[in-house]
């Protein structure tokens, strides 16, 4: 049974945090970071994120779509990785359902823009990360 | 030759940072995050880190030390990325030049503490972003 005072720390540093590092596997075998804006998710179990279909990572993630999510309180010393996969979406149902006004800024043409993708990140585990130290779940753990 | 503001703005941007984001290739071929300290650093080129000998990551970076180094200001939208390779120190040198008060609540046995480590970062290039632009540099390509 994990503690539940691990999983609510887990679910505020989720909700304070305004962007999420999202870790990929990039070129000739070396990780990748970049940062993306929190915008939906269901719990710790799945992420919804919003990218240019035109960018790198979506190719790459189309070859393997191991990925990783952190979050991180720097104040708090703590610390949140999610480790699962990405899965590609395209459909428009995906696409409306994470719109949002300004959204436009990234993909001019509007909620259909073919340079709009939405990315499902969806959780195996997860290391809780404060107070020196480091606690490990799976994702059924939880409820 | 790269824009000079790009740099200067990727230097403002590590100076400003107290952590630093790091990512790893973990078990199973996914990648990893983790949040250290930015301890000690030769401008973009080498970043000094340190960590606990037993942790299941030194184990991991012995196998396969490609790294990447993640800087971030959500408020400019702002994001580094260096990407290159760990080297693992355990000698006293080492251990002594990043040393500094307050280390022993990680090392409780102090400066030559066993379970002691230092990392050191060595970059091969970068990828700037912000203002909706991306800008790729080999470290060489800086001076």
């Amino acid at each position: 049974m994990i503690d539940k005072l691990i999983i609510d720390e887990s679910y505020e540093l989720v909700e304070n945090s305004k962007i999420v590092m999202v870790g990929t596997n990039g070129e000739n075998g070396y990780p990748n970071i970049k940062s993306m804006m929190r915008l939906k998710h269901d719990g710790l179990k799945k992420f919804w994120l919003s990218t240019n279909t035109s960018t790198k990572r979506v190719d790459m993630l189309k070859k393997d779509n191991k990925t990783c999510l952190y979050f991180v309180d720097d104040n708090k010393f703590a610390g949140l990785m999610l480790v699962g996969t990405i899965e590609i979406l395209q459909d428009n149902e995906s696409k409306e359902m994470l719109w949002s006004d300004g959204c436009e800024i990234y993909y001019p043409l509007g909620v259909y823009d073919p340079d709009y993708t939405v990315l499902c990140f969806k959780t195996e585990w997860c290391n809780y990360y404060r107070h020196l130290k480091n606690v490990t779940f799976g994702i059924n753990d939880i409820d």
